[in-house]
């Protein structure tokens, strides 16, 4: 098992970023997907409050499941028993009890390439066998019911993500529904990662669950609601499997943050300054998207949602990561290199994260535009 | 994948226990392992501090690493390097990653019966094979270094726990080493989960660090801490293997909660408030084995450290489950029936937990003691 994880290479270029700022550079953090803002202002007041009058022991938070599943009927019009909301330490175990509740060891599970890391990752920790597909500007980097439909043999399940990481993509709503009749008809079981729903900028963002009552979903308070470091999610899982996930939970992880299951609640009434979040980045990716062509990056995914610009560099590099380096020490604009998301073609790519204020955007666009100049006219 | 794990028992017990307690019954929290104090002040303090100057971001503490490995120092007098500290969201997923770390599918690990249940059900979640080792009264429920040395073929791995649960006892240093011996013989990794360090009434608890550098330590401060809903854990990883469980942790769980580690670091320094609590265990044992044969209960493992009594009932009962519902729907004293910890025999055992204060162990003595003496009338 040892040698089948790599760390991130995302890591590196933090590190190196780190350093520099600890130099006293002005370094702008445009490397990570995570929200430069902190929790709204209710849940900062909710958790001082807890903080002085509970003891915090192992608590898995009732009303809060009732309010997530009070959310699926507000935001999409679904009927979800609070028992099938399973609270977790965020995403990403999130992800792993839905990929143990779901799926047998050897299992082939599709997903897209470009995706996010632990996709195949944790798969493999868990000997499961991530199948990559190979996803272009024609299919906006997302894997498409037509694949699915010619894969052979079926694989047992799919990995989707809409928006997504590192393209911000969305699924049209037809697409979705399509993905969703080749996998019943196909008994392929669907991991739906919603985790940037509630940051989509034209398009509308369905959850899977509209079109597959049988799907697992994962989702977080880390990016519309801006509480990354509070470490908490959840799987809305299939009836029949709520059980099973639950159990998982209690064995491999117990219970999640207590202080963060109360901060969250509060935070799920925080729509107007979370919306003002939200039209942070609206402004930060209007910037981009006039730069990047501007700065000879012209083959870009449309970024639907989330806060990501994926960028073909493929003209200027055929090693990502050093030249996701060699920006940083010239520009102190720290990005992420292609490689983590897609082991194939990732040396040629960059992903860019607008998460941060749009001032910062705007620096990042004045710094990256001469050098990027230099670098075509050298 | 989906039939392998059962909930915990004990959790029946809590819902009925939580149902009563709605009802305005004095329901006394005997079943789980947590304390009732909550995290020290000086932690709680931090915290606050935290939540109105950090946005809490990713992060993985460096002066947190620096202080536990600093502890190892004060503590057991090894020399820790920092970068073998890797922070998570708890013991449970330490012991994950540890597992995942440290071993190949289908590797037979070796375990005590009884034991903490996530033991063989996070084993078994990744491939490995639990072998659960009956062990009794003679080595104190504990693993030994002779079992070891006669186990043929020799696992991959042990999970030894000292201070361990459900028994609370502890393994002494030459037993400890001699272990350590056989593994290094006979090529066993070792997990150590230490996680009730700091707690114990009479004897020392060496790590195994002091005898095998090549173990995975696991520990948290849920325990000695009184910090469980924080959801805070570390691993000492093996020098060569660091990297790799840092590999795992970013891609299976990413960073565990900033709060947490900021008020952890805090807590490190309070040990004056923490022996209080130590005490207040110690007071609780006194109470519990001064009453407990006068109950009828005279075959219990020695509860050298932990907070913890493992009681034979086989006299009393076959089936533990039915017998602590009763206890509870008759004195309202929740307790944990041995089923989790021992699927074999766990039926004629059950555990006490005396992580509560002294009031309520008296209390709870004075209602349970004439129920026994009913019950052994009847």
């Amino acid at each position: 098992m040892t040698t089948r994880i790599e760390p991130f290479k995302a890591i590196a270029i933090s590190e190196l970023a780190h350093r520099l700022k600890a130099e006293g550079k002005p370094v702008i953090h445009m490397e990570f997907g995570q929200p430069s803002t902190g929790a709204p202002k209710a849940a900062i007041e909710t958790a001082h409050r807890v903080l002085d009058s509970d003891a915090m022991s192992y608590w898995e938070s009732a009303p809060l499941r009732a309010r997530i599943a009070a959310q699926y009927r507000e935001t999409y019009g679904l009927d979800i028993a609070p028992e099938r909301v399973v609270l977790t330490a965020g995403a990403s175990p999130a992800l792993l009890l839905a990929m143990l509740a779901g799926f047998e060891a050897g299992d082939r599970i599709a997903m897209a390439r470009p995706g996010y890391v632990a996709y195949r990752n944790t798969s493999r920790a868990i000997h499961l066998q991530p199948v990559e597909i190979d996803c272009g500007p024609e299919t906006r980097y997302q894997l498409s019911a037509q694949m699915l439909a010619e894969m052979d043999p079926a694989p047992a399940g799919i990995i989707i993500a809409s928006p997504a990481n590192p393209t911000g993509t969305i699924l049209p709503p037809e697409e979705l529904a399509a993905i969703a009749e080749v996998c019943k008809a196909r008994g392929i079981r669907i991991i739906s990662d919603e985790i940037y729903h509630g940051i989509a900028y034209d398009k509308p963002t369905p959850s899977v669950l509209e079109f597959d009552d049988g799907a697992f979903i994962v989702n977080s308070f880390s990016k519309y609601y801006s509480m990354v470091g509070w470490r908490l999610g959840w799987i809305i899982a299939p009836e029949d499997k709520a059980d099973t996930v639950r159990a998982y939970r209690g064995n491999l992880f117990l219970t999640p943050p207590s202080l963060s299951q109360h901060a969250a609640l509060a935070a799920m009434d925080c729509h107007k300054e979370l919306e003002a979040h939200v039209q942070t980045y609206r402004a930060n990716r209007a910037a981009l998207l006039e730069a990047l062509p501007r700065m000879g990056l012209s083959s870009i995914a449309p970024p639907d949602g989330a806060f990501y610009i994926w960028a073909d560099i493929g003209h200027l590099t055929d090693n990502s990561l050093a030249f996701c380096e060699r920006l940083l020490r010239d520009t102190f604009v720290a990005t992420a290199p292609g490689l983590d998301f897609d082991p194939v073609n990732g040396h040629r790519f960059m992903r860019f994260s607008f998460a941060v204020s749009t001032p910062e955007v705007k620096e990042a666009i004045s710094r990256m535009e001469p050098w990027f100049a230099a670098l075509r006219g050298s």
